[in-house]
């Protein structure tokens, strides 16, 4: 198993450099029979495209989906599902003045050092346009998760210094056109809620719910933090008042508070499942920096054409997609 | 491969119950030749052990390693080293008053529920005690890892409402003792430093360093955070403030700054390795609370028994083994 | 990892039913940096794709491959290489007449069972046609192995009741004339050997080189035996006569005889790799035979179109892939 | 995942020396609230042990079962099952002689080459000692599948040149006492058949059953030959007599024939489950033999003690349980 599967019994094998040929991903152990809906699939890639047109990256792809097996007739067979998206605007001259240079924060570097060679057009795999294929494989399992209930929901809580319980579209792109105004870029904050995943879901020790979701979230570009429940804020905390006690609810065992975010022992308790997730600001900025080529020269850089200046809004259904993935993985095991 | 073995090229599985007869580990993949100290693993468990006898609960193991397999005259051969620690003095009666009662955020009821049975001795699998055989071959992977020079060290960032860069061993007894006092628990915080990993450490797309880290932390009882670099502060951040500009340190490459905490594009850059954990406060308080039976039962409980405050200062060699195991999974990939 | 992927550092990742839109696969974990000879590939196609077109399948697929991902300017980049062969002569009503029969000895039956749902066009997913992907990542496994002079070569040593140290080209043609004229199917049999393979390739105790080859041999359709070294005759033989001992070869050590089949303890002695791999006769007879439909009703089927008479000569590739795989995945351990 | 683990879900890590500490396993992935027979696995050890005092080795371990951890009053906990068997009579001395002598045919050479250092006692890792943990867990496995009605019995088919249906016991202890008479060894074989196995298991495309006992059947010491069905027979057969028709035993789809061996496109079909396993003789024989020592000098080499002539009876059941935990792997899964 090479690094580049995530999931056991659901899972993706992703392939592609953001100017190859394709991008793409092959699921295996999705069970056989279920009706594919392809337009929610085409949704779910429409809401990482666009974002707001003024504020996120230009570059149009159609993003079209072509499955090249395990689906008949509308109806997966229980084979491997391989799909892929062709890259339709790749003109590698774009990319020749970045073709020596490390960008700062970018993984120029490390990968041109780890590999000894790179596909150095618009980031190649380390580019967030990698992440297309865990948005199609998380929408065909949030697809299977709809039949269980689950829904995932997620909640802008910050961008830059503005926090908020949930920063609507319209002010986020208020925000971000600031942002872009200054020719500079901005992290933010997202929290994801779970809900109806039946009690029971997560595998000690090594596979604990936790474990799975921020193995998922670090998978993500620009992630730089993941906690659940009361997460850091619990360091603060007293037993007393971090504790959740449990009631009997006509019946069913459940928690007053839910500080524990739904899981317990790392296995899910029936409450909602929440946590947060940090981003960075997006390392490529409308300014001057300092950098290196790759003899090592110092040199000065500034970035060119039309970049996102945040990860929200387009990052928000790659991590939907992400901890469907997770649920779905746990959940058929 | 099951939920209970964590790593790929040096892996550790696990198994034991509190109160069972034994806990213990196999690690596979470990070279051949490796002559190891064993008073380094003793010290190791040492530490986890005591803390300071005055505030961490009293249950006093001796902690001996029994080495099963895997290892000739002092030297490792090769093939899996086996280990166990024996469990000394379990009393099964000291648990029967919480045999049926599922106490306030434990894993009592989830464990319960996801198996149908359970050993409900001293919180059976999910003790912290289970933590134990990462202690061990952390300890085997540190060994290893001085060859290259890689030291991890750790350091007290927060203990409840009072944060400092390194709150000291003397300051965190005396913390401790207030809270244990007033019979309550309390949270706390870790930052993780990793020095002289190479350039070239972590494996996209879904084996990236953090991603590993993280995976690993969240393996441990009490984390309900984690975060690298900048972080959970890097959302509130500027691409022109967190970016890390490349210069030429007299031939090397080398970032000015380090907010990416060592780790760009799922692979380590060179620079020491950061990142913080949030711990929550430990469950067992020695106040009244409200719970549930299995019956479904509401009803008072109260601990009994002497019990730890905090997570600190026992879970920092837990910490520090799962680093070192990380580290060396994929150093050795 | 689901039970489409074969291999753990050199890995393949195959999909494609036989009629849908397309077979390939994924390979994670091929060096960065390899020089790839596309025309050595095509060789090997051609080679599984013709044998003599007197005798085999007239189906003439142009089995273009395309790479999707991990090649840029010729060369591998470290990432997953993914790639595939478009199905390009799908006439689904050429199958209607099956789609509601159970073959005998075919894996319909099984397959509709299982799955309770599948493309029967062409035998689907159970297609001989679906070992393409093998053939291609076979290809590049072989070139990585050039590398280290390590050479496959395989020869057909059974065709029918017909046993031959090397039965030759014309030889095969000739039998398999015969039997098509008759509308069977035969049975065969192929030696390989391995040559230049290092000494210590196999992981004791279940990666064993054997159980490896094994594994990878009854991956492909029609294999009922695998033996290596002496095989079955073993059982058959003292230990005086079947021992290898050991001798001084100018400084190397080696063995007299090679009884053992380059393998002793699981791992590669330095002496030729060479075992046999037994196949069935294809199933596909032009002769009627009784058999029943989903509904359970017996009746009388008759093949129609052209078809295969013996999976040798088109399988020798898909054979030697499958080894190349193998030996470069424990080579690269 | 390394080497020593065996299967998916029903997985089985083993560890020891033969000389060493102790050997053992850990089973991980055994179901919950399961009543174990500890009678029985005790009956499979016995089995293993003795064969026949007269013709077997002379070593007589106790080989009790230590039960470390996963089973509470008598029932599985659905955690980790470790168990360990004490290696008793280890005298170092006995085995100075072939400290630095590579025995022809054994794995010493090999593991000498492969780790650069091992614990030539005995053989160690590579010992059929090694093989104990299978048996403990196969027994396991067995008492979960006859849940399911599903029975294993094995057949001695073959001892040296005699071959037969059913070589009885009695026979057994007669030829191997002629091969020991004479200081020789003696290849053997085994004709397995599995009852009452489901339709359906068995994992495509690399995953299928035959796969999945061939891997596991070559992981055994001596294991020489793996066939199914008609086998190797296949190869000498036409399409009209290999394949199987489907006919309607009253409402149920079976085969008229099972040439097939209960399995088809590595899925099983309801029928018989059957294969054969050919051994190569044990190769420490009461005879003079050349080889090198590690310094590479030639000289002769006599074994000394009490060994084995013959796999048979004492592989019978290591087979059956490496043959159980595959078919519960699959079922399990």
């Amino acid at each position: 198993m090479g690094a580049n599967t995530f999931g056991t019994h659901f899972s993706l094998t992703t392939f592609g450099e953001s100017h190859g040929p394709a991008i793409g991903g092959v699921i295996d152990g999705c069970p056989a029979g279920v009706v594919i809906d392809f337009k929610k699939i085409e949704r779910e890639l429409e809401r990482r495209k666009t974002g707001n047109v003024t504020i996120t990256s230009q570059r149009k792809e159609p993003d079209e989906v072509i499955y090249l097996s395990g689906i008949y007739e509308g109806k997966t067979l229980g084979t491997p599902i391989a799909f892929m998206i062709k890259n339709k605007d790749s003109r590698p001259e774009d990319y020749d003045e970045i073709k020596d240079i490390y960008r700062p924060s970018h993984a120029d570097y490390t990968y041109q050092q780890k590999y000894g060679y790179r596909d150095y057009r618009g980031g190649g795999r380390s580019s967030a346009r990698a992440l297309l294929p865990c948005v199609v494989a998380g929408a065909i399992a949030k697809q299977i998760l709809s039949i269980y209930d689950i829904t995932i929901k997620s909640y802008v809580t910050q961008i830059g210094n503005v926090t908020k319980d949930n920063i609507t579209e319209n002010e986020v792109i208020e925000l971000l056109k600031l942002v872009k105004e200054e020719g500079d870029s901005v992290g933010a904050k997202l929290r994801i809620e779970i809900d109806n995943v039946p009690l029971g879901i997560g595998e000690p020790y090594f596979k604990k719910l936790q474990s799975q979701l921020a193995h998922a979230m670090f998978s993500i570009n620009a992630v730089k933090g993941f906690e659940y429940g009361e997460g850091f804020h619990a360091a603060a905390m007293c037993g007393s008042e971090c504790n959740d006690t449990f009631y009997n609810d006509n019946g069913k065992i459940r928690t007053k508070t839910n500080h524990s975010g739904g899981i317990q022992g790392g296995i899910s308790n029936g409450e909602q499942i929440y946590f947060n997730v940090a981003f960075k600001p997006i390392p490529t900025i409308m300014q001057k920096q300092m950098t290196v080529d790759c003899d090592g020269n110092e040199l000065e850089y500034m970035a060119k054409g039309r970049h996102d200046v945040c990860v929200i809004p387009r990052v928000i259904p790659v991590v939907e997609a992400m901890t469907a993935m997770v649920i779905l993985d746990l959940l058929h095991k």
